[in-house]
């Protein structure tokens, strides 16, 4: 059956050059780069030489990028490491109500454990206040962590503002990147960001490898201790296969990214118009202007987004209701909900994500099936348009 | 060049098998296996596999084993997680002076936090007093984290006993069996062990991917928090590619177990009688009872240990001074140190590991060309054999 992926922004497939580069270090090049002979050597070459690449694609220096095994690790090391190493000035953290639970869980954890924690409201296109951002700051504010890009509706925060913000004040500025990562370009130093989190998966890339940039002189507490692997930073023998795989993603995506960026907006404007030239009744989550290129999240009214998923399946047609990581716990979106989308809106949404392999003919494909999908379950609705939706207790849906 | 690899404790190649079974998942089943689609689910099906095949290799249950970026991130987990949630309970915790730096750091960090630890005693074959880890325990004691079997020395400490002591004085008992996995006979329900710390890339299975055995029951604390990956216990999009390594691997280590036992045991002690036989004043850290098959950490009295590795690199001969991870610290080891092993000796020490790939042709030619370099070093060495080595001033190694 034909397959068409559109849940990008939930991982990516590795590509072959990427693959090709991390082969030899599975076997021959099998060497742990902390060993003192030319096994170990050649491992840190590669090492380093990943680095350099991730580094580039941030505008990072290469010492300031730390491999860690993900997205999820990069982003609690960042903020468990500045709460340990910053608690004696300070106990607040601001960050806001869309952030991937890898931010969101830590923060709930270090509100247990004393920490005061704001979560900033954001518009109904997914974006904060800088105004609000600003009110909330106090002397006791030791980090500012908010995501460059949301990974449900796309959002693209003005993140240069809020460097500049957290600079004034002297506070840290931690921004969770995975999404926005080899989808808009990224300058760390240009933008004035103190950490920030990525991931290689999102980039076509493998699984299991993600980095932690953080600025040159910036110490932070380690989150894990062990050997004195990444210049004492992040013990655990590298997955250096991995890591080769990520740097190499890395520059693909520098290579690639004007073009990526392009293209893929093209093919989700077209998609975009499409539907909605063959759909009534769709909704787009999030504004169109400050938005990831790739990403498309529609409430298809009185349909069941998990429905959807369901048929789409069988079609051989791949997206998700909110983020994969949130999937299997069947909740509303808590970003749709941030956004001020009432709860029926958010069973009915469903996020499309494009990516380096998705065609014109994928697109169009699609188009026709959605289309028939949404008219089938129309058709079969619980939701009654006429009384325009008063109540989503009919779906199947927990609360 | 010729080049015969004996340092199979720091790291393994993958072999053929683990990587052909791990290949599909970078690019054609590269799913997420929390998306709610086919591709997710052949994703969750392999991921599932992975696990079974981890638990059956130390007699756990599937949902037993929680997979984590390595045995680091494991040791680090079972005991930031045991003192997190037991800290009502007490705040003692009881580990060895020979752990790995993962376990050992990771202690230090909490002592800092008001835990207090006791680091037991080894004798000079690198084993514990059960005694005195009787006598150490207190109404405070939360945790007894003792390696399975030792990273430097391969000694293999009583797991039964010192599990049956702890089940008595209802004390949780965590093993870092990180070296152990897939050289000795593992099983967690028989020997009753609580936590255990497993990794991949010492079994022939990738870098990047380790586990957690936690006792059905029991919950210690997150160390990752974030998405609901592994039965919401370790955050992350799980390294598919690389857990489906580790579970092939572990497959083949059990299957290849008692081979592997017989086959590298006889390599090892054939290494040692050539060793002997060839060069004088050489001695074994250790005892040859309790000690992993592979393992051989012997004194080449006289000679530095660095000078060795460095001349062994250029006969292609790979082998290391202590454990890779604090290859590159150039502290003396703190294993030997523990056990009573005079500086001057531990610095003339090298640790030579047999894996699967080790023949006894590799090993003759290996003989042969250390007795030549122990030669060598000898009639430059600094150390005066007459003075009996009173001091290791003259050593270029920093204190």
């Amino acid at each position: 059956m034909r397959e068409i992926y559109l849940d990008y922004s939930a991982t990516t497939p590795v590509k072959q050059e990427v693959l090709t580069e991390m082969l030899p270090y599975f076997t021959g090049k099998f060497g742990n780069p902390s060993s003192l002979y030319q096994k170990g050597y050649e491992a840190k070459e590669a090492l380093s030489l990943a680095r350099a690449r991730v580094a580039e694609l941030i505008g990072a220096l290469e010492k300031e990028i730390y491999f860690t095994s993900g997205g999820t690790e990069a982003d609690n090391w960042a903020v468990v490491g500045t709460a340990k190493s910053r608690k004696s000035k300070g106990n607040h953290i601001i960050t806001t109500k869309i952030e991937h639970h890898a931010l969101l869980h830590t923060c709930k954890q270090l509100e247990k454990e004393g920490f005061d924690v704001t979560y900033l409201d954001v518009d109904k296109s997914g974006l904060i206040s800088l105004k609000q951002l600003k009110d909330s700051i106090t002397d006791k504010t030791i980090l500012i962590s908010i995501m460059y890009a949301n990974n449900e509706v796309g959002s693209i925060q003005p993140v240069r503002e809020i460097a500049s913000i957290a600079k004034e004040k002297g506070i840290l500025f931690h921004s969770d990147a995975v999404q926005a990562l080899g989808n808009v370009p990224i300058n760390v130093k240009d933008l004035g960001i103190d950490l920030l989190s990525v991931s290689a998966h999102k980039i076509y890339g493998p699984k299991g490898v993600g980095a932690l940039y953080v600025r040159k002189g910036l110490t932070i507490t380690n989150l894990l201790q062990g050997g004195g692997q990444e210049y004492k930073r992040r013990a655990g023998t590298e997955n250096l296969p991995g890591i080769v795989g990520f740097g190499k993603a890395a520059q693909l995506a520098g290579e690639n990214l004007d073009n990526h960026i392009t293209t893929i907006t093209e093919l989700r404007n077209y998609f975009l118009a499409e539907i909605q030239k063959r759909i009534p009744d769709v909704d787009v989550n999030g504004g169109m202007v400050h938005r990831l290129p790739g990403n498309l999240n529609l409430v298809f009214n009185y349909v069941e987004g998990e429905a959807m998923i369901l048929y789409m399946d069988m079609k051989g047609i791949y997206a998700s209701t909110g983020s994969a990581c949130s999937s299997a716990s069947f909740s509303a979106s808590h970003v749709l909900a941030a956004m001020g989308l009432p709860v029926e809106k958010a069973y009915s949404s469903v996020r499309f994500t494009l990516g380096d392999f998705t065609t014109k003919d994928d697109i169009d494909f699609a188009v026709n099936e959605i289309t028939m999908i949404v008219e089938k379950l129309r058709s079969i609705s619980p939701f009654d348009k006429e009384h325009d939706m008063e109540t989503a207790q009919n779906c199947n849906c927990p609360a």
